[in-house]
This record gives C-alpha cells, structure tokens and sequence, in this order.
C-alpha cells in the first residue's frame, strides 16, 4: 500500500519522532530536530551499523574474517582537504540569478520554479533577466580563528569519507591491520542544498555512515564491489526494509567521473519515488592520490608477500542515516482494520519496526492503576527490563487505547499486568504470577510467568521470530 | 603521580587514539581526529551516560522514578534562536588588534601573549600600536541558502541546550511526561576559541552531553541542585574517575548572571591544573521565558496539582564528552616496574580504564600461532565474543609484548590459548580445554574452560569485580 508522506510527517511530529528545526521560529528549510521517539530510532540505526560494521563485522568476499576499524574526523577540517578532494573546484550546481527580484534558481530546475514576485509565471518570464549560469558551491563556508580572510576560510565537511582518506597513513601506523581492510566512520555532513526536499530525505544537515575497503590494486574490484552490494542489501533487509523495495541502478559508465570504475546505488520506493539509499563506489586509488599529491606525504602500501608498494583501491559503501530512517517509517508505516477488545472492527495506525531498531522495546501496562498490587508488579517488571531495554510504562487511558498508542510508535511488545496476575483476595481468586505479552504485528497474546519477561524478551529482542516464541510459551 | 601531558599525546597519536585533523596538511588548530581507539572510547564514554542518563534514569531528587526523555537538535538553527539566548549579543571576548602586524590578541591574555613579528616582546612592544578592545563573538558564522546576506547569516551552535529549551512544547505535546522530567541531548558544538589549548580540553570543536532538568517554579531548586550534582559526581566516578581528582567549586555569587540561581562545577586534576569537567547550573526559568518572549510562544506548564500556569525552572548538568575522554585517559595512565614472564623487572605502561568504557574489553592470543589447533580454537573464541563485545585477536609477537600491548591501550582481559588447552599428541598430553584469563591491572591470570567464557566475561564485563571472579574460577 503506497502510504502518503503528508500522513507520516503528522505521525512524526504528533508522536515527537521528528520537528521541524527552529519551529517556534518559523523553521529553517533543511534542517530536522528528531525528538524523543526519534532520537532513539537514529541511535538504534547507527548503532546496529556500527556494531554489523566495525565491532562485529561480516566476513570479507573471500568468505575470511575481515579487519575493520572506526574513525570519528572533526566536521571542520584544514581546507586543502577539499581543494585536494576536488569538492572547492566541483561540487557546484549551476545557478541563475533573476536580475529584476535577485533570486536564485538552479539552472536545471527554471522550468519547474517560478517567479517569486508573480508565482503564476516561471523566473524571467517576469521580465526580469536571467544571469548566464554560475557555479554555486555547495559547500557551507565558515571561518575560524580571530581574522575573517580568505586564509581563514574552511568549510563544513560535505562528506565523511575525505577523513577516512587523508587518515589513512595514521590508521596503517597505529593498528595492526593489513590491506585488505576497512575503515568505517559515522557522523554529520552539511551540504546547503537550494531545493530541500522530501522531508529529511535531502536536507542540509544530515549524517552519514562510511566505509572505505581499502583492496590491492591487483584485486578482483569486480567482486569485492559486488560482495559488499550485497552485504549493503543484506543489512537494509535485516533492519526492516522489504526486498521488494528495493533494487539496484548502475550508474551508466558515460555518466562516470574518469577514475570511476563503478558505482551501483541501492534504490529504495519512498512514496515520493524510487530514489537512492546507499551508493557503493568503486573509486579506485584516486582519493588517496590525490592527497599524496597535495600533501606530499605518500599513501603507498608495502605489501609483505609481494615486496611491492602500491596505493590500495577503494571500495566505498556510503549511506545517509536519516534516509535508513525514512525508508523504515515509510515501510513499517501501515493502517489496518482489526478487532477492538469487544469484538468489533476498528482502525489502527500501526509503525511494522523491526524490534532492533524500535524506539521503545517493551510498553508496561497496568490494566487497574488504582490496584496498589498491580501497579506495584508493573512497576517492578519495568524496573527490571529497564536495566537492559528502552521500556515505557502506561496508565493514562484504558488498555485498547493504550495498545493503539504503542502500535503507532512501533513498540513490538507490550506487558499487561492484569487482576490474574496478582490474584484477587475479595473473589478468592489466587494469583497465577503470569503477565500478557502482546506481539505489536499478529496482536496475538501469550502468557509468560513474570520470572521468565528476561528470557523471553531476551529471546524476542534478540531476533527470534514471535511464532517460534509464543509455541515455546504455550507448550512450556 | 602526575603524569605528562607529553607522553599522553604521544601515547594518543601512536596508539590511535587521537590525531590532529588534516594532519597531512599541517593540521589546523583547535581540531581533532578521533583515532581507531579513540573512537571506541568516545562512543563506549556516550553510550555508557544516554544509558544511565536517558534510557535508564536515576531515581530523582525525591527518591522516586524520574521521567526522562532526549533530543537530537541540528546544529545550524534558525539566527533568531541565538539572538534569543543572548549567544548574539553577549557570547564574546574582548579583543585587542595590532596595528602594524594586523594579529589579534585576547584583551586580557596581552600580558602572556608575544608578538608574532618580535616573540621575545609582548604585543603593541614591536611598535605597533594596540586598538582599543573590541568584542568578538565566539560564534562561527554561515550562510545557509543561496544567496550570501545579512538576511541568510546563521551559526553553528555553541552549546547544545538552546535546542532543548526551544523544543519544550514540542517535547510536553508529543510524550507523556510531567514536571519535574529530564530533556537530555549529545552532539556537537562548536567556538571558534581565539586560543585552543591542553590537547582535546578546550578545543573549537567538541562534544556535549546536556540535560535539562526542568522542575516546579515553587520546587526545592537548591535540594534539586545538590542532588544532580552528586548523581554527576558518582557517575563520574562510575566511568573510572578517582575520588581524589574531583572537587567542587561554586561559582561566586557576585561572578553569576543576573537570573542564576547557582552554578557548581566538578573540578578534575588535570596534569595542566584543576579544570572545569561538569558544570551544573541552576537557571531558574530564564531561557524558557526568553524563548517565549522572542517567539511569541508561550512556554507555559499547566500544573493538574494546583491548577496553575507557571514557567518552570531548570537545573543544567552539562559536560564535554572530550574532557571526559581526556580525564579518564589522564586518571587511568601510570608507568610501573613490573615483573617480566622470566622474573626480571620491566616497565610497561598501562591505561587503568574501566572495563565499561575500555575500547576492547578482550583480546584473543594464540600462543603459539604455527599450531593450527591453537589458531582454530582462539578464533572460535573470538569470533564467539564479538558477538557481543568488542574483540581483537593479536599474534604477531611474543606473549609478554603481546600483554603489553593490550595494557597500553586499557584492554581489560587477555585470553591466552596455550598447548594445555588443544593438548599435544606427541609428548601424550591431553587437552584440558580451559585458556588463561589474564587481568590488566593486577596482571594476575586465571585458567577457565572455554565453555564459560561467555558467562565469566558476562559478569567481568557486567561490573564483577576481577577478585571474586578469581575466587569463583578457582573454588569451581
């Protein structure tokens, strides 16, 4: 079901997964502040990334262990950077200025603009003139120290990956790892786009996770590139995202920069289109030589079995967090009828996260909070799970309502501690110390003795499947 | 025993813990690199405080359950959240120019300054005369969009809080929490210091960790106060700090703005002198109320209790992940005479971190790596810890180097697999299938069957101290 984007960003913002930035002042176009909900969903990504990447990485296209180390490069960095990376000379757009309203357009994209001061026409049919096209750097400048000059002009990074590459030396001298061998690193690029678009989908501020898999220059690019496609599809599948959205576009070889021996990007279906997730680019050993050349310092590699030195090709996996976020917003993002607690049909919202990236882990629920015992059994089960997961506790509204709220945020199992569970002295009834789990997706229940919530949430959190489970439970 | 600062940024640089940025390009003051290590560290000091901070909160300053809840602001905002939080007019230095050499001085560091042109002279000495004192603001500038005016001039933000307080609304109508609760937040900041200095502790660009306890206008704020500041104290202690390095200092009355009520800092002894680690304020409700003057939003909390409005007020822990990076590298480095594997003395230097935020907490060390059963069975064990915790594997040379090494860089646990572990055919030994644990600061050693690894590191990891789990592997 192709959901709409209008639907989500209410959800988002009505839920505290993501603001506006500055909203109480007006906003400032291409920048998100991702709030409580939001806040973990991004750790959850970044972190299940770092963990499948660099502490725990994937066997390598030869099927052996691989080495894999981290870097965290300052935003700000010495702009010979970027003049060696080519981004001060390149990484432009075109743009026109209207000489009559002093606004500015990208070239490419004047058919599809109008004219600010009459929004009926495109820019120039105004009357205003166009300027000839001009490169516009995409680059945020800033300067640092006490003068304001040219000589102290630097610009915030629009990428990781340059960090990775003038490091290179340092991470070779200080770690014992040899060639083949990744470096990984995860954090902000700003890249002050003119049209931002799509929600955070193409934003100025955004964060990325890179990886520069540094091979021989004799390997078989071919196949590393095409091991670690699949290691990016592989991954993408295993937070959550369907394989039926996604697919793979290679960039046509004519369209390629000369040192490029490949690019594939893996496509995602947002409801705004079928639009790149993660690039993955061969870029032989062009980065490294290029900041040899400007620096001076070699990046040569001496391999040991053949006595040779080399400069190692590059294979780089690039992806932007807050698209991973998105894609798993838009693809959980579901509205169903299903029965209500008296067998009728209602709606719901409901957020399919798969449970290792889900904001929250377990909801506790009280079903009466006036009786002291139940609260005081809730609370403790929240207490204890709390040491190990994200766990919210709930007594604000009646128990469908409750569930509604948790299934909208993506919660893949709530706790319901119950009259059952504590027993009910005035009734005679005993109390059977067992509580509900509720399973977000199948909303079926199962009922677990409060003693055994940390193995089986241990299980559930841990990737088993609820099927497998709720047997288990039933049986046991 | 103090130690150098020398050798600690020796120490960083060899070992992959920090390098300066753009280092091939000479570097550019005030910003650093994160190294292979260095980002382990960093990430394991954050992760350890969003844990215990947001995700597993302390009991508040009554003793009951706190509410807590974080953030993820940009760091470009809208100008107007700057001018509002006074950063715009006030966030300056007074600066003082020469001249005739055109260099900036710090008014009031001219004393220890020297003049670039003539550096056994104190500026304005050369001859040059000094200009009277001018503000400067700390405050890195940027234009965001695609023309460069006044209009589209913004900053990089100089602390994180700003985004907390501008989100309140946003924060109270999308969760559930009620005053008193906790906004937290971690990210980057950035000023544009005239004289970075003392390695990662006063650098232009750094890492916080924020939160903003917001509490009832009529709240016991001074109670409230001492509480955050003895939870800041323990936790620091918590991460490996000593006791001994910490002190308390209040800031003079007469030194506060006018609207604080109080402010605390955690002092930690640096080799360079006590410094500024963690800083508690008590703002009463004067950012809240500047935001909703500026805005025209009111940041009003409606109290159900007694039916009234109020602004309400906020205790501010906030503290630099890089100082705490730096103090617990500074706390935890010591040189030691220690016995050598043949009962000689040697020195070998050792970081005491603590086993929660050490970078890797296990490295896996085949003794002998030309017996292909010792290799299989320390890689089985490697491959079975990285599952859950960060692991290396060393073999490239001897034992006692090889533990050195590992005690370098704060590695907790080593694991050694020797020929009683695979046992030797040959000479009719038989495999015992126990390895040897060896810990880092009492260097003592432990054997344990390979089976238990997994539940003596659980608990060695999990916070056990070395000695009872000595004690357990030996009586068991």
């Amino acid at each position: 079901m192709a959901i709409e984007m209008e639907k989500l960003v209410a959800l988002c913002k009505r839920r505290g997964f993501i603001f506006q930035s500055s909203e109480i002042y007006g906003g400032i176009s291409g920048f998100w502040d991702y709030g409580p909900l939001g806040v973990e969903l991004k750790k959850n990504i970044k972190d299940a990334w770092w963990h499948d990447m660099v502490r725990n990485p994937p066997p390598g296209p030869d099927g052996k262990e691989i080495q894999m180390v981290g870097v965290d490069c300052a935003i700000i960095m010495n702009p010979k950077v970027w003049e060696a990376s080519g981004h001060v000379g390149g990484f432009a757009d075109p743009m026109v200025d209207c000489k009559k309203c002093k606004s500015r357009f990208r070239a490419d994209q004047v058919a599809e603009a109008t004219c600010p001061l009459k929004p009926s026409k495109r820019p120039g049919e105004c009357g205003g003139e166009l300027t000839e096209p001009r490169q516009f750097n995409l680059m945020f400048e800033t300067y640092v120290g006490a003068v304001r000059d040219e000589e102290n002009k630097t610009y915030l990074r629009p990428e990781t990956a340059q960090g990775m590459f003038y490091n290179f030396r340092n991470v070779l001298d200080t770690t014992r790892v040899k060639v083949p061998f990744g470096l990984a690193q995860l954090g902000k690029g700003f890249r002050n786009e003119i049209t931002p678009r799509n929600f955070i989908f193409r934003s100025r501020e955004f964060e990325q996770m890179e990886m520069e898999y540094f091979i021989h220059e004799d390997a078989d690019w071919d196949k590393c590139h095409k091991a670690w496609i699949e290691w990016c599809r592989q991954w993408l599948i295993s937070v959550g995202l369907p394989e039926s959205h996604l697919s793979l576009y290679a960039h046509p070889k004519e369209k390629l920069a000369f040192y490029s021996k490949g690019t594939v990007d893996i496509m995602f279906k947002y409801p705004f289109g079928v639009q790149e997730l993660w690039g993955i680019a061969a870029r032989g050993n062009y980065d490294l030589n290029q900041h040899a050349t400007a620096s001076g310092k070699p990046m040569d590699y001496f391999d040991e079995a053949s006595k040779k030195k080399f400069v190692p090709h590059v294979i780089e996996p690039a992806v932007g967090v807050d698209r991973i976020f998105l894609a798993v917003l838009c693809a959980g993002y579901a509205e169903e009828e299903v029965k209500d607690e008296k067998g009728g049909v209602e709606k719901r919202t409901v957020l399919r996260l798969n449970p290792r990236i889900a904001p929250v882990k377990v909801a506790v629920l009280p079903l009466l909070k006036k009786r002291e015992d139940i609260v005081r059994t809730a609370h403790a089960i929240r207490d204890e799970l709390s040491r190990q997961w994200r766990v919210v506790y709930d007594d604000t509204a009646a128990i469908g309502r409750l569930y509604r709220r948790q299934d909208e945020v993506g919660t893949p199992y709530c706790v319901t501690v119950d009259v059952q569970t504590v027993g009910d002295t005035d009734k005679g009834e005993s109390a059977d110390g067992k509580v509900t789990i509720r399973d977000r997706d199948s909303m079926e229940q199962i009922r677990v003795p409060v003693g055994r919530l940390g193995a089986v949430f241990g299980e559930l959190l841990g990737g088993a499947r609820w099927a497998d489970v709720a047997a288990g439970a039933a049986s046991g």
